[in-house]
Formats: structure tokens, sequence, C-alpha cells
């Protein structure tokens, strides 16, 4: 598919689809158009969770002198020798700064340079208070208590590769060399384009999707930009995604096959519309195309079709343009199906399940169940389009939702 | 020890530790001071990741009518029976608000309630457009395309329990009910005492404790609030746990034998020094106590000492005044040692590890390699006090650090 032109999806209103893409041609459609986000420069607080633009090196040696590495008396171990709990030795104590007098010692604390002429620090508990100092009971060997020059890590090696998110403990190395900023992936900004509230119409929700859609967002390392229209402003959609700003942009509803289902139009009126109709179940009237550059998504406007459409595909997109791994960010855990589950032969089928001590069990792989069914669910299962389902007791993978996740921030 | 008064630990500096806490008595310290904290109200755009101060009550059934499960025309199953390609039925159409005439259809889209007298869903493609309307060239079955009301949720029933953080999907069923706030438990506020860098000393690094600390507090789900003293402020440390406000202080460096190592004396002078010392490597110099009602750790100043000890003990009692569940928030794998590990029997023993492909291979589980250690490490491994070590083959539980990490806001 990918040197072959696109085929151009019909209009299907009041039709159907007559036919629709498979998941990876989906998916390969997402990553064709998933070039990562140039770099920007960003506070070392507030960069946890980012990604290095470039694998950062260490700019010094660590420690950068020998250092002790725990409180005590730095001296010669050479001086030790002999010393015992019957044998005393006693040591003078004697200033940090200049150079250590002959069987003499300095107190020193874990991570400062030693006097020049020592070579180990003792321990205190491996000396009693003396008249004019310390008297050692026991004997240290050379190094004993000391971290060398450029021990834990040497000037110029890679510290931190460019592929995860910067860690707690990484911000915490960083900010050790004095590094205040970093070069880091810039935040795709995503617009998501909502329609009003079809206040008209009698038992309408109110809107699930953008709240949902913003966390998701965010989680996946956008920021979001909402942009709300009117059920009756003919050409809104067309005048959104042609607006210049977005890296990226959502449209949410009027995917359908209803008469007012018009999203897909405007995708092919104002760009291209690449895709219309995925072979997945929920979320199968997801469409992909293009305005200049600059891809566009249009997600299903039952929130359950579209929280599912949305991590499959547009979630995707934006882990791939934030230089994240592309893959769910679900942990997946193996379970073992509790009972028979139906799907149907060349769809696709996202089925939430509960996963209780490695038992799955399906709560409906079809429409029914709403967002509720999501919330209700430990996480789902993928049942690949060549299976007609599963037997009870069969062994398989579970994305589950108990991820943390990420706060907007900025 | 829950019954019995503490034994009040002594004053170690430039003497050691002669006994030290085991890592259960500290844990079971940690959760008693864990008073979870009370409710306040946020807007539901900032829940996410929050836990519910009670569980959530579905207010109302959903779908709260009969609706259309899919778009299409809303009509009498009975009337649709003998319909098919050579006997094509027709249909009037007619308008969606007064009741259905006989032998007529209305449009409806996905989640409009049916016009009385419908009690199915013809899809588009099971319909031809006709002079007068529609010919339908198939027959439906009453409920076809229907969402039943009460469906998905019946008024009342509980929809989400206080035991998770809340997930992005659970934001959008919230906001479906129209509702714009939710009542969680409120962030602990952390006061973190640092002290300022110890410039006139050689070779000493820039803070690194203070920007980790921070990502760690935010990501187990506190805020907070950073106090820096001057290390030649006597009284410092005693002035600010004693300051009211904070949920929890936290007190980073000067908890060793050294001679300036006064924080486990303050805490004793301003409240109470309840333990002193941990059997556990790295962070073996934790300290923890009260000042009246509020908890106060005393972490160790070593950056790999002190990220270890937050993360058992300081991280624990954030995410049990959260309430989230106290675990260590990071994802347990299993693996296969490679080679040996050695360890100290009486103290537990955390070994940074690289774990690749199912192997554990060890980086180190004394207190060298320093936090750089942490930074190359895919996880930790804990070995237990009672065990010399391991031998290659052995399977274990390694703790990776690969979780996404909250984005500090509001």
């Amino acid at each position: 598919m990918a040197d072959t032109p696109q085929r151009v999806p019909r209009d299907v209103r009041m039709q159907g689809f007559a036919e629709r893409a498979s998941l990876n041609e989906a998916i390969a459609w997402v990553d064709r158009y998933s070039r990562i986000q140039d770099a920007e420069s960003v506070a070392l607080g507030g960069a946890v969770g980012r990604i290095l633009a470039e694998p950062l090196l260490s700019p010094a040696d660590v420690p950068p002198a020998d250092t002790a590495s725990h409180d005590g008396y730095a001296l010669r171990s050479c001086e030790t020798v002999g010393a015992g709990s019957y044998n005393p030795l006693p040591f003078c104590l004697q200033d940090y700064q200049p150079p250590l007098s002959p069987f003499s010692a300095a107190l020193v604390t874990n991570g400062t340079t030693l006097p020049m002429g020592a070579d180990a620090v003792a321990p205190f508990d491996l000396a009693q208070a003396g008249p004019e100092g310390a008297n050692l009971i026991g004997s240290v060997a050379r190094g004993e208590g000391v971290s060398v020059k450029g021990q834990e890590v040497q000037m110029g090696t890679t510290l931190i590769e460019t592929s995860r998110q910067l860690r707690a403990s990484d911000i915490g190395l960083i900010s050790s060399f004095g590094i205040k900023r970093v070069s880091v992936i810039r935040r795709p900004l995503v617009r998501l384009l909502l329609v009003g509230r079809k206040s008209s119409k009698v038992g309408k929700l109110a809107d699930a999707n953008g709240p949902m859609l913003r966390a998701l967002v965010v989680r996946d390392g956008g920021t979001v930009e909402i942009c709300r229209y009117g059920i009756k402003e003919r050409g809104a959609i067309e005048e959104w995604i042609a607006r210049p700003g977005a890296d990226l942009v959502l449209v949410c509803g009027r995917t359908g096959v209803g008469p007012d289902d018009e999203a897909p139009l405007a995708l092919a009126a104002g760009g291209t519309l690449s895709l219309h109709g995925i072979a997945v179940r929920p979320g199968g009237t997801t469409g992909m195309g293009c305005v200049g550059e600059i891809p566009v998504i249009l997600l299903p406007g039952s929130p359950l079709d579209c929280l599912h459409a949305y991590d499959l595909f547009a979630g995707r997109l934006i882990r791939n343009l934030s230089g994240r791994a592309p893959s769910l960010p679900y942990r997946v855990r193996q379970g073992k199906l509790k009972r028979k589950i139906v799907s149907s032969v060349g769809t696709v089928e996202l089925c939430r399940v509960l996963l209780i001590a490695g038992d799955v069990i399906p709560l409906g792989n079809d429409d029914s169940g709403g967002l509720a069914s999501v919330v209700r669910a430990d996480g789902f299962i993928m049942i690949p389009a060549t299976l007609e389902g599963y037997a009870p007791g069969a062994t398989m993978d579970v994305y589950t939702y108990d991820e943390p996740h990420g706060v907007e921030g900025n």
C-alpha cells in the first residue's frame, strides 16, 4: 500500500461502508505521517517524562576527584597497619585543607574530596576519641571509603539515550552537573474539533469526548487546543482543519453514515481523505487524511468508539510525534479466558474484559455497553481479524487500564 | 512494636549506628502515620489520576431512554417482515418528532431517542432510496439497533470505586452526566528541606536531590514546598519542621554519622525521633519521627541513598496520604540472575540491575555507582535480610523504572 496511490473513499452517507481498510493499513498510514517534532529547550524541573532531543553525554567525571564515600577520618592506609582493639594507634586530627601530616587524619563527610596524601577513609566506628585526636582500633585498606575520580561516570560517556522518557533519577543526575535546561522533543499541538451539544434532540448525554480526549492527548505527550463549532455551522470543520498552527487535527464525531456525517467530506474538500472505514470494532468509522503536511484523524463520536479509535490511531500518532514508543501505553498481562467469545472474521474486535486472578471475563466485544463498559473493565483484548473468536481456556494478552496518567502541566 | 514505647535512638555522630530498625519496622511506622487526607472539590478536567473521596453512583440511566445504537431508519420491526432484495418494502420518511405513522420510518443517528412507536433501527445498507422514502431490502428484528433505557448503566449503581486513580475514560463517563466537579482526596503538601550547597568544599556536585524529590513527590500524588537553609544556619531544621502547614516534612541530608549531621538531633529536639538507622542499603541512615501530628522523614543526602529511602518510606507515606496503593509504583517483571550477587545478612539490599531479554545483570548492590547506576539501570531487585545473596540462575522480581511520570499540575 505504501507506494500505490490511495483509493479515494466514497461518500458513505446513508449507504454504509462498501469496504474498509485493515487495521494494519490504518496503522501503516499513521506511522507514515509520524514525523517526530523538533527540539525545544525546557527548564530541567519541567522535563520529567519528556524525551531528550539528543543523547546526553556526561560533562564531567563523577566523582570529579577522589572523594570520601562515607563520613569518617581520611588518612594514609599504610599508617593503620597493626591497629586493633588491643593496639589502638593514635592519629592527630588536622584541618582538611593542608596536605596530610604523618600519622594525622582529617574529618571528612561523604562526597568531599580527600585531602592531599590521604588514600582511605576510616569509619567512625573504627576509632575512639583520644587525647589529641582519634585512636584507630582497626586497620583500613588503601582505597577503603574512597570513590575514585570518574568511578561512577567518566566524562564524555553517554548518560541518557533518547529512547526513554526522563525519569526523576535522570533529572537528579542531570541537575548534579549544574545543568539547568535540557533540549527535548517538542510536544505536538493537537487541535481537537468538537461539535457543540445536539441540544435539540432528546436523550443526548453531555460531552464525554472532550474531557476524555484532552486527558488522553496529555498522557501521550501532546498539548491540546479545543475548538467547538455549532452543529449547524456549515463549513466549520473545513475551516478548522485548514487553519495553520496545529501539528495534528482530531475531528471528533460526524464520521458515520448518517445524513449529517460530514467530517469525511469536509476533509476531502479541504485536503485529502486517505482512509474512511477501518475493519475494527469499536471504532470502525474512523477516517484519516491530510491538509497539506498536517495529518487529520476523524474519530467516531460515540465515546466507546472514540476511545478505542483514539488509542489505536490518534494516540499512536501523538506518541510517534513526541518521540515516544508507539505501542499502546497499557501494561500487558496474560490471562486465561473464562468463557467463549464470538467475533466476526474480517474485523479486529476489541473486547473489554475483567481480569480476576488470571481469569479473563469478557464484558462484551460489540458496541453495546458504551463507555461504562470501559469504566467497569480492567482492560481489553484484541481478537485478530482471522479468528471467529476464542474457546474457553485460551491464553491471551490483556491490555490493562491501570497505568498512572500524566497530569496537564505548563 | 506497635504497642511498645519507642526506644529513643542515640546520637550516632562520630560513633556509628549501634543498632538499626528492620525494614518491616520502618514500614510499619510509615503505615501507622498514614492518615488519608480529607476531600476537596476539583474541576473534572483536572481530576485525572486523582482518587474519588466517595464511590460515584450513577445519577441517571444510560441511555436515559431507548435510543438508536447506530445511524439508520427507526421503524416498527413487525412491518419489515418479508422484506428482501427481491421484495423491497416501501417506507415513508417522516419527521422525527411525532409518533411514527404506519409503514413510516424516521432518520435517526447513533444516540438519539427512538421516536414513539419505533422498536428497531434499520441500518442504511438495508435500504434503498425510493420515490417516497426508503425501500427496505431486509427485515430487522425487534430491538435491533436499539440501546434499551438503562442498558449500559442503571441509575444508582456504583460507577467508580475509591480504589483507583481516575482514568481518562472515567473522566469521559462522569462528564457525560453533566457533572463538572468531583470530590477527591486532597493532595498532601510535602515540605522538602534542602541544605544549601556546601560551596566551600572542593569537588561537591550541584543539588541532585531537590529536582529529583520534587518529581517523585508529584508522581506519588503530593505537592511540594521547597525550603532551603544555609549550612551554617543553626536551628534551621528545627524551625522548618515545627512550622505548621505541611502534611509531611522531608529533611534531605545531615542524617549520617558526621559531626555536622544534625537532622536527627533537630527532630528529637523539636518533636520525636522514633527511628534512626534502618537495616537497608542504600538508605541506611534514614530517620523518622513526628512534630505533633505531622510525620517527618529524614532522608540521606547521598542521591542514591536518598532515592531508595524516598521510594521505600517517604513515597509510601505520600501514596498512603493520597489514598493510593502503598506499593512501589514500579512494574514488577520476572528475570533470571545472570551472575552471583553477594549480600549482607541482616540488611535488605537494593541492587540496581539491567533486565535484558529476561536476564538480570546486577550493576552493584553496595553504595558505589551513585545515582548514575540508577540512571543506567532498568530497575532494581530487593535481597531479603535473611539471604547472603543469590546464585546464578535464581528467579527474581525486578522493579522496573519504565513507568510514565506525572507532570506537575494543579
